[in-house]
């Protein structure tokens, strides 16, 4: 653990809740239009075409596209399931920068600058450089870089995404740690080479339907940010 | 002017005194050896050799490769030049991170921080992900993004380079101002769509042997970033 120079983050539900921001946005843009849904429902089915939009790049079907742009084509056929065809260009438009602006949990400002003392930080995330630079202002986030899916013009899970990040530092995989919410994401870092720690959010797809504990072997597993660090000893 | 969203800079003379700072690495690292050499000239003699090992990159004899992995080679020449071939590896490693730690002129911290109030901010250097990290940290420069030419792959003057800051950005290039001691470096930039500003570095290359002023057309000059953040109302 002592070789750990660098630590880099799952952002989506890792670092920010989306579920909570994404059903806020929706109805700031689209009440204004008459328009009474679920938000938390109309939340869960924009991220879950997140995979198969991402899994059509991964195996090659459709060339590198930012995640801003898988987005809006989510954004297009959850709309159309929810019957709401008739939502205009602008506010589709509006819409879809909504995860720009996802709160993060209160632990990952303070945990990150404490963190940033000993380690390099970077996300590590499938979001695009300039969706992460606006939840980095908008949360008061300050990363030494933004590595992941733009920077290796692929999709995590495949092990390009990790390997890009640490060599972005000049580090080894073992000299990088991952940080994430999500068993998957670990186990695909830690198959790449490097270390890895669990962070439970136990809320992040509503109230205490997250992950709870690492369902893979993992280096550490905490509450949150500030305990990495008082773990790491920062 | 009112359209511009980011700012993104060179590096190597125009926010860091790569001369000074060479010069003095040189003698930290070397002296011990009980080498006593023009340091100044053996910076200038390592700069020199920049250019060229850059351009078998553009022009695709060899790989993308790090500027670190380009200094390291250009840093082999420049000893065995000097009559310094005894230099030990474990001494040619640590005078080539020299790099890593150049000063900035003394404006550029405050003048960041003004100017990433109302822009987005990052290098657009040549320099590699990790050499930019370092020199934030090393000068308190607070960026946005790390963007430049190990993110395109390609080294400045190509197009690619700013087109891809730009892009990362989610800007067009007219919304995008590259900043720069450097006319060729502006040129470049205006051709590829971006605004331009010139800050003039006179000293870069010894006392005023750098450019006081722009040899091509630009939007803006100025003597320091803080009275670039004044001229764009920050």
């Amino acid at each position: 653990m002592h070789k750990i120079q660098a630590i880099v983050f799952d952002v989506f539900g890792t670092l920010v809740d989306w579920r909570t921001s994404i059903a806020r946005e929706a109805q700031a843009h689209l009440s204004p239009l008459g328009i009474q849904i679920d938000w938390t429902s109309f939340a869960d089915a924009w991220r879950d075409q997140y995979q198969p939009a991402m899994e059509e790049v991964r195996t090659g079907r459709i060339p590198f596209s930012k995640l801003d742009r898988l987005h809006r084509r989510n954004l297009d056929v959850v709309l159309a399931d929810f019957g709401l065809n008739h939502v205009d260009e602008a506010t589709r438009r509006k819409l879809n920068l909504a995860w720009h602006r996802l709160d993060a949990w209160p632990d990952v400002a303070p945990g990150l600058l404490k963190l940033r003392t000993r380690f390099r930080v970077a996300p590590c995330s499938n979001g695009n450089i300039s969706l992460m630079v606006d939840l980095a202002r908008h949360n008061n986030f300050v990363w030494d870089a933004i590595l992941g899916a733009e920077l290796a013009r692929d999709y995590k899970p495949k092990a390009i995404v990790y390997l890009s990040a640490a060599e972005a530092f000049d580090l080894a995989p073992e000299e990088t740690m991952m940080v994430a919410a999500h068993s998957s994401d670990l186990a695909a870092a830690a198959t790449a080479g490097l270390r890895t720690a669990f962070v439970a959010r136990p809320d992040e797809c509503g109230p205490n339907r997250g992950e709870t504990v690492a369902l893979v072997p993992v280096d550490l597993s905490v509450a949150s940010l500030l305990e990495l660090a008082r773990v790491l000893d920062t």
